[in-house]
């Protein structure tokens, strides 16, 4: 049932010879799934059958292609038992949490369907030509947006579903009108044969162009894929130093492209005076809660944890090192996973300026949930340890002496996914300035929440200045990143009947466009 | 009058020992104006001051930087007569034309004004809370978008207005909240310091920041400024091996930072069998009054001319000669640009796929009108003397065998920041795919008119793929190009008093956002 072979322009390829194996997360033993890695014909073949689809897919209505991403929601959600459990197996993720993961990714692509109905992602714009105007009159001018070509697609080891083969990044990319060429992730490859699959037949199912969805698997592809002429963009979701390498490389083609990595956040929780007389136990219950939750894997997890120096936060500090130190072991995503992991918790034991607080000794086969206090210097100083997320369930302390070195210790952070402030009214008043510094520094400013959820929807920033991601003018999740892969296009003085749909006169898909720099859904 | 002095957080500065000179570009003599090289300490200190002025700046309400922008535009429409002929002598181009292109850009700061007053510029978005929903309940997420910093400007040689101190990228910048540091052109250092000073008495009359807006003078300081970690962002018009080497810098940074580079074009201009049948003559004079226009120094000069072979082309295109022959030799921006007119001219003589077809010999102290024919089969092997833009006026007419050459032709261009199609209804009908193939090139299609018109306004798109632009997603001309320069940010949960204006239930801007995914002005 698990062919293992790449998917190329509608067909399935397997011109190679080396073949990678899928592992079971939590035995480390070899799944019975090969996967041929792509030879570089075979990446070069996918680029070209996204390339070849581009002309067709972009010119897809707009209607169709919801249609065609409702197909493939219905295809994941058809997707049986044997599915989870073997998504399960592949990434030692509970069942639950994976049938709320299909659900998320389904209504994802649902959601990105009701964007491409409502029609504001065309950004359509309409000047209408002055004749009378002197000294000059002027022309008739309208503008949509394309989609940008062929978008090569990273997904991520932890999110095996939505933020992988039919992730957030497919999805936008599909939308826009983009063919995709996904890398399939190492951690999960049956996971994404499957997946891949619901596509290929939700793209046959509403008449989509071959070559629309491709997916190739192996090691070391992806430097082929991004340097390959006909990918126009990439979508990424991972490490530092993964995204920044294929930064560099697309930054370095002929004709570079953009890359929309999300990369590293620490997400820092900033703890208020307020909240801590009223219910700090409460707060250390529910941020270990945040801290641990799917053994810390997640882009959101809170790494830092800043309070004001008091009696109240020394209580809360020791009531987060009970919690915390009360927390099982958990399995990982994969073997990567749990080497880094242990790397990055010997790190922090063997650094002069950071303590241990709680969490059991880092050995065997699971991550051992970690609290560690850091002297607030490092962060004024720019300690890069400080900085560096350590993916897992591990969080560090730090506490300033008051509002001024809060405020210098928010400076000093680098670009963040989010940051959360939890704190009473009283507490708001007295740090009014925290929210337009945190600002500068992040994508979403979460207050009384915990960040490791992350809503799909229109108003969802998930995004934010580097490191974070390598351009925070997008998001990785909600429907503005569709945004990331659409070019405006501009049509000068032309006949109405040589317009694409979204421009002419009788605006005949009813959307909003501004017309002479007014909203409008009337024709003309 | 003219000092010469660099313009640092509201004050000036001369540290520097190098003078560089303005010159008259008519005759090449110096003019008695001296400028201070900005020292490294001082673009330091320039970029810094702008860091500093982004955290006040960014809050300022958009109708106050709407005031910034209308007061701007006043203090440019107040520049004597004195101004006017100051420009003329630095650039060469005669009084009209910069009387108009200062009107443009005063209009320009105009419309960016009324941009910050309509509020779409925010792209707010409101998800209300839903408490009830399961199996989790939707926190209320709002996302509305702030200025990403500090911007280096780079302006260009030939619009010494309109794309340069004042011009359309620090309108955008300074629209989206962000204070600029601008790099002031070699070509016109004297225009640079009266618009300068223009734009610092704006900003004391309406109370703005000191930092807001810095200019500094030089050579090579460029690349420390694109280096200076303050900076956020570029925007920059001129070569494509300059736009090039400042993307390949901002690439590079720790940080690395977008840069939107508006380079090289050729304009393809198609001229269909119908239209030349009607009225072969008048395109033939009407092409070439604008390829001549302003001695062919605009990003839009239409570079190459199309068509099928036909008597009727071959009768166009000694229209066209005679024409081009016709046309007197005039006077460029400087002797750089003359020195570079010149070597692209040879090249054009020196190349065997490519006839001579009319022009006086290239010599002297001016620009002789030229005009070229090329065999096909140079663009579609990809030669890169028809893909590189030859800065001035010098146009090559190119001969496709059939509709499907023409389309081959088309498919082997770089990126473009127009085309142009001059045709007949007939001509359109039977050329059906030539729309769909040219959006796919450039970011604006003319229809029977001539490119270099750039009309300033909402449904402009000046842009296009590599190397027309270094990012096929903005634009540096209308509205739109404030959107480079912006990034979302997302509240969870916020009380509405802790929001941003533009967010609060009360909508007391009055502007349209999209709440629970439908537009809407109205208050919560």
């Amino acid at each position: 049932m698990i062919r293992g072979h790449n998917y190329i322009g509608g067909r399935r390829s397997a011109k190679g010879t080396v073949i990678v194996k899928s592992v079971d997360a939590s035995t480390g033993a070899e799944l019975p799934f090969g996967f041929h890695q792509a030879t570089e014909t075979e990446v070069s073949a996918a680029a070209t059958a996204a390339q070849a689809a581009y002309p067709l897919y972009r010119r897809v209505s707009s209607e169709r292609r919801a249609q065609f991403l409702d197909a493939i929601a219905d295809e994941l959600d058809a997707l049986g038992d044997d599915f989870v459990a073997l998504v399960t197996q592949e990434t030692a993720l509970p069942a639950g949490r994976i049938q709320g993961e299909r659900g998320r990714t389904s209504g994802q692509m649902r959601l990105f369907a009701k964007v491409l109905r409502r029609g504001d992602f065309y950004g359509a714009r309409i000047d209408r030509a002055l004749p009378d105007r002197t000294p000059l009159p002027r022309p008739d001018l309208r503008q949509y947006r394309i989609g940008v070509g062929p978008v090569a697609v990273f997904g991520a080891s932890n999110f095996p579903l939505a933020f992988s083969t039919a992730g957030g990044d497919t999805a936008a990319a599909l939308a826009a009108g983009c063919p995709v060429v996904f890398k399939a992730h190492s951690g999960h490859m049956a996971t994404a044969e499957r997946v891949a699959d619901a596509i290929i037949r939700a793209a046959e199912r509403t008449e989509m162009p071959a070559g629309v969805f491709n997916m190739i698997y192996g090691a070391g592809v992806g430097e082929a894929l991004v340097k390959h002429p006909a990918i126009q963009a990439v979508g990424f979701t991972g490490s530092l130093k993964g995204g920044r390498a294929l930064c560099d490389m697309a930054a370095a083609r002929p004709q570079p492209i953009p890359v929309f990595a999300e990369m590293s956040s620490i997400n820092p929780v900033i703890v208020l005076p307020q909240a801590l007389e009223l219910r700090g136990e409460t707060i250390a219950r529910e941020l270990t809660a945040s801290v641990v939750q799917g053994c810390g894997q997640f882009c959101t997890n809170p790494g830092l944890v800043i309070g004001l120096r008091s009696p109240g936060f020394s209580v809360f500090i020791q009531q987060l090192a009970a919690a915390m130190g009360a927390q099982p072991a958990q399995t990982m995503l994969n073997a990567g996973t749990l080497r880094s992991y242990a790397k990055g918790v010997e790190t922090l034991h063997g650094h002069a300026g950071i303590r241990h607080l709680a969490g059991g000794t880092q050995q065997g086969a699971q991550a051992q949930p970690q609290l560690f206090q850091a002297d607030v210097q490092l962060l004024l100083n720019g300690d890069e340890v400080l900085q560096e997320e350590v993916f897992g369930p591990t969080t560090i302390v730090v506490e300033v002496e008051d509002p001024y070195q809060l405020q210098a210790a928010i400076a000093a952070l680098h670009g963040q996914l989010t940051a959360t402030l939890i704190g009473e009214p009283a507490d708001f008043r007295h740090h009014a300035e925290l929210t337009a510094l945190l600002e500068q520094k992040v994508g979403r400013i979460l207050l009384n929440g915990y960040p490791t959820g992350v809503e799909v929807c229109e108003a969802m920033v998930h995004g934010g200045p580097y490191p974070a991601t390598s351009d925070s003018r997008g998001t990785s999740v909600g429907t503005l990143a569709i945004d990331r892969f659409l070019r405006p296009v501009c049509f000068q003085n032309y006949p109405d009947e040589l317009l694409p749909e979204p421009l002419r006169d009788a605006n005949p898909l009813g959307i909003t466009r501004l017309v002479d720099g007014q909203p409008s859904r009337a024709a003309l």
